[in-house]
């Protein structure tokens, strides 16, 4: 019976590859009831995203499971990063093909504690979860506070306001063209895979997000993204290519239409110590990059 | 460009079918922004739980999507009534194969019709998701609200209390036994296929359960979720055969062993009226039926 395992033997072993990550003062019920019990705060608001990742698109099955569980966490709560939120707990629903020698109990384990790690830094519990059969994917949802009414939206930016982003962009579209997702080994990642495999969740920003006008991730692309804020607040926006932070390896391209960047765009009426300032929302509509329009393309995971 | 949609175009259609089961006076943001923002009760704890069903595997995929949307909220919204537990918010996570004649634009607006019909019904508003690109999925992530330190546990059973269910066992496990999982048209399933495709989660039996020594819902089948309740509780079971409500066409060994039920198994010390006693908790391990051992076999995703 060495290796032999059931869903229930699984979950045992999920759970004590997160260790210490599955609870928190907060969680009242964790792992192993019909659902998991939190003691949110009075006076927040309760904030709340879902994203699955999906093998060979979001991530290549032959990749560390640390890392595409680091990831996947990572990913999913830039969400709550771009709300101004604090994290407090996560919930999983990983499907898994028919255990073996590529995706065993071994690799699932490691998927855990990939995503234990990105727990600890971001203080967030995952403390509840799913296990079903079928093609290889994770859905995670995240769960945060604000302060009531403080949630950062999408919608409010204004024409004048300055637009930032958090950090440099394109490393890891740069990584996926040139054909890098592989890396030699989980820690020895060069710089593109770093911001591929271990992008972080803005937090540390949140203070600034909170005073900003409008926020949102980063996630498909600076261009898409931005005119989802242009859409949603009624205005347009001029960028300067020559302030636009290029990450390692990226080239202007990758910065503006390549996804998986996980930083945070917002805009300010003020100046923002700490913000990559790249250019202005404005009053004429569309997008314009050194004054030309530029279509506004990213990923899209439909297009039929 | 008719019947052309990208991703947006098809979120918008989902949000068109969703309607009005999108949004709640709890719901500050709903559907459109990196995250949702909902104002939770104080004095409440929140409870959440996420589920999966993949094609082929807890549902056909042949099967009309409206009752596949049902289904998929309600599948996972019976944890949150096993808690004692009152809905309000859900994440739906839909990953679609390439858009085409079987799964296409209609389909998705159908699925999201079958799931704003359950949310209705209880009362839960679908205020956020994720589309993309892969085999045909739903993972649906559930968040309710409990009066604080009042939920429902598996863990707390004694000796001596009765054992409780909330309705007919076993009909959906006929219906597949039979092989009955497609019915002829979407308003016209037979008894059996109405208990699998049109579970109801069991809100309506709240107070009961508040007022319970523990509670499960009975996913995987009877004597499996019943033995997570002995485990837990560290205690065993006497059933009565002739006690155990039999749902349409269902056989006792469906009704003990087959999975799909969503009834919820509750155990009190005292006798409660509307439910179903099938047996008592006992000091003896194990479960005994008609005072002879039987083995708690249910449905595992996982035997390897």
């Amino acid at each position: 019976m060495a290796n032999s395992v059931n869903e229930f033997g699984l979950i045992e072993s999920i759970a004590r590859a997160l260790g210490d990550s599955a609870t928190a003062p907060w969680i009242q019920v964790g792992i192993g009831d019909d659902a998991a019990v939190l003691q949110m705060r009075s006076g927040f608001d309760a904030v709340a995203s879902i994203d699955t990742l999906v093998a060979d698109l979001h991530f290549p099955r032959s990749a560390p499971a640390e890392l595409i569980g680091y990831r996947a966490l990572m990913v999913s709560l830039s969400d709550l990063a771009a709300m101004a939120a604090v994290p407090r707990y996560a919930l999983v629903a990983l499907t898994l093909p028919e255990l073996g020698n590529e995706i065993g109990i071994e690799w699932v384990q490691r998927l855990a504690q990939g995503m234990a790690m990105a727990a600890k830094e971001t203080n967030i519990a995952l403390c509840g979860g799913n296990l079903s059969r079928g093609a290889l994917s994770i859905s995670v949802s995240v769960h945060g506070e604000v302060e009531r009414g403080q949630a950062k939206l999408r919608s409010s930016g204004n024409a004048g306001d300055r637009l930032f982003v958090t950090g440099a962009l394109g490393a890891a579209a740069a990584c996926l063209r040139q054909g890098q997702l592989l890396p030699a080994a989980v820690d020895a990642l060069s710089a593109m895979q770093q911001a591929y495999y271990r992008p972080q969740a803005r937090f540390d920003f949140r203070d600034e997000i909170k005073t900003a006008s409008c926020a949102i991730d980063i996630s498909d692309g600076l261009l898409q993204d931005l005119n989802h804020v242009l859409h949603a607040s009624g205005v347009g926006a001029e960028l300067r290519s020559n302030a636009i932070p290029l990450g390692a390896g990226a080239t202007l391209e990758d910065a503006l239409h390549g996804g998986d960047d996980y930083q945070i765009l917002f805009a300010s009426a003020k100046e923002v110590a700490g913000g990559l300032c790249i250019g202005e929302l404005s009053s004429t509509h569309g997008i314009r990059l050194d004054g030309r329009g530029i279509e506004a393309r990213g990923y899209q995971h439909f297009n039929t």
